[in-house]
């Protein structure tokens, strides 16, 4: 089964388009987890274990583990979701890019060292760059497209050949890259209406849509924008506003009740588009 | 001291433009290596105490050591740097790039945790996304510019106001960007002709060159294209030409002596520009 495929599934089954991100920072994490001898794992298990039934995917981001030496518990984490919740697909968030045998190197980071169903990467360096991972036919590959942040247009929103550069790129993802059907693209909450004309040019391409919550997103916007013709296709993650939903000891809990919150709230706007 | 005067220092003393890439990948080491229990630390030792007087610069590239969970050998390696040859500066290739608080994530795994005196970055993302970086303002922050992979051109070549994107971004980083004088370049050896334009646009700022050697750059035309008005202005990086000149147990005097050669060649070439 290809990544595209069990994100579907995954999709069906908790009938929902939310991923969580699991960006821990050791100065937020509540008291009783901070104790812990592994506190990102201990924190991650816990939000795992009370939103496995909410979630289509988890999308946890690397620079938090590497930043202070923890990727051992990135890896246990992964493999917790692996292991207990294996229809969950994993989207590790890198934004890796590379050349030749160095992407190669990359590639097997994400996918074998550390057992991902999916990894983001940046497109600047070009299709050749995304190569080695685009031949893991059945994982997925999540290009950068549009970003969230007030800067992601100095590059991408220049224009060629007469339209903006994030669309001419979301044209040769969705053409001469996609030829393993494995790639997956990144379009911000903040940019509704650069996300209704990316999927206008990918077709049914799943986007996966960071920047609701703490960016400010408007989800009723993202969802007229941004769901394809079955009315689906988003994968719109959520990472602070959900894992740091409560700093006490009902962390887990609070974490539920906004997961819910959040997942219930895009499917009645779904139903109203 | 800054990263550019440090790097400076260090071209001045060693004589050199020089950077040689710490790129290990286990079934190319020497069998004396590969026995040793931290196998990448022993060749890293091995080839800096051998080309440590040739040199301007060290660059690991990370993803050699994250692939298979290194990341204490990368530590050790940078740190018998900063101990045993403080002059010379580290250049963590990483290519990182993202928003916000994980970029500040990432400034911390590149600058705190592995004590690098300069990462690589990628600039798809725009100049907030760089933010976090170049606001370390000793260290050095080396964007892609031009790279020299065959796809390189698939985005960085496109058309944008009547110039190519490189030069648009290289417009971009040597002004709107350089707030604190951190900021390098990196434009491949392959593209001889956009390295010339790159530097009639960015003045003085100092151009990393990888593509010499096993991607087929063409030395002299690197030098008459890419130096500066003072003759310098050039990091010109080698790794599998130097690193694996020997897979015998003579591989540090080989790659000494492939460093004095290419070293010296670049000198030759550079006082009849």
């Amino acid at each position: 089964m290809n990544f595209i495929e069990k994100l579907e599934r995954a999709q069906e089954k908790n009938n929902s388009l939310l991923c969580v991100g699991l960006d821990p920072s050791l100065e937020r994490l509540p008291e009783a987890c901070r104790l812990e001898p592994q506190p990102y794992l201990a924190f991650n298990r816990a939000l795992i274990n009370a939103t496995a039934d909410l979630v289509c995917a988890y999308k946890p981001q690397i620079a938090h583990y590497a930043a202070c030496g923890a990727e051992a518990e990135l890896l246990a984490t992964i493999g917790y979701i692996n292991e207990k919740y294996p229809d969950i697909p994993v989207i590790l968030d890198a934004k890796r890019g590379d050349i030749g045998s160095t992407a190669e190197k990359y590639a097997i980071e994400a996918f074998e060292r550390y057992q991902a169903d999916a990894v983001t990467v940046n497109p600047y360096l070009g299709g050749d760059s995304l190569e080695p991972f685009l031949k893991y036919n059945e994982k997925g590959v999540v290009i950068l497209c549009r970003t969230s942040n007030p800067g992601g247009g100095d590059l991408q929103s220049l224009e060629v050949d007469g339209e903006a550069l994030y669309l001419k790129l979301a044209r040769l993802a969705a053409t001469s890259w996609n030829r393993n059907r494995n790639i997956l693209l990144v379009v911000g909450a903040t940019w509704p209406n650069e996300l209704a004309r990316v999927r206008e040019v990918v077709g049914d391409i799943p986007l996966l849509v960071p920047g609701v919550g703490a960016q400010g997103g408007d989800l009723a916007a993202v969802l007229q924008a941004g769901l394809d013709c079955r009315g689906a296709g988003l994968v719109i993650n959520s990472s602070r506003g959900i894992i740091y939903a409560s700093s006490g000891e009902d962390f887990a809990e609070a974490a539920r009740q906004a997961a819910l919150e959040l997942r219930d709230a895009i499917n009645t706007l779904r139903t109203n588009v």
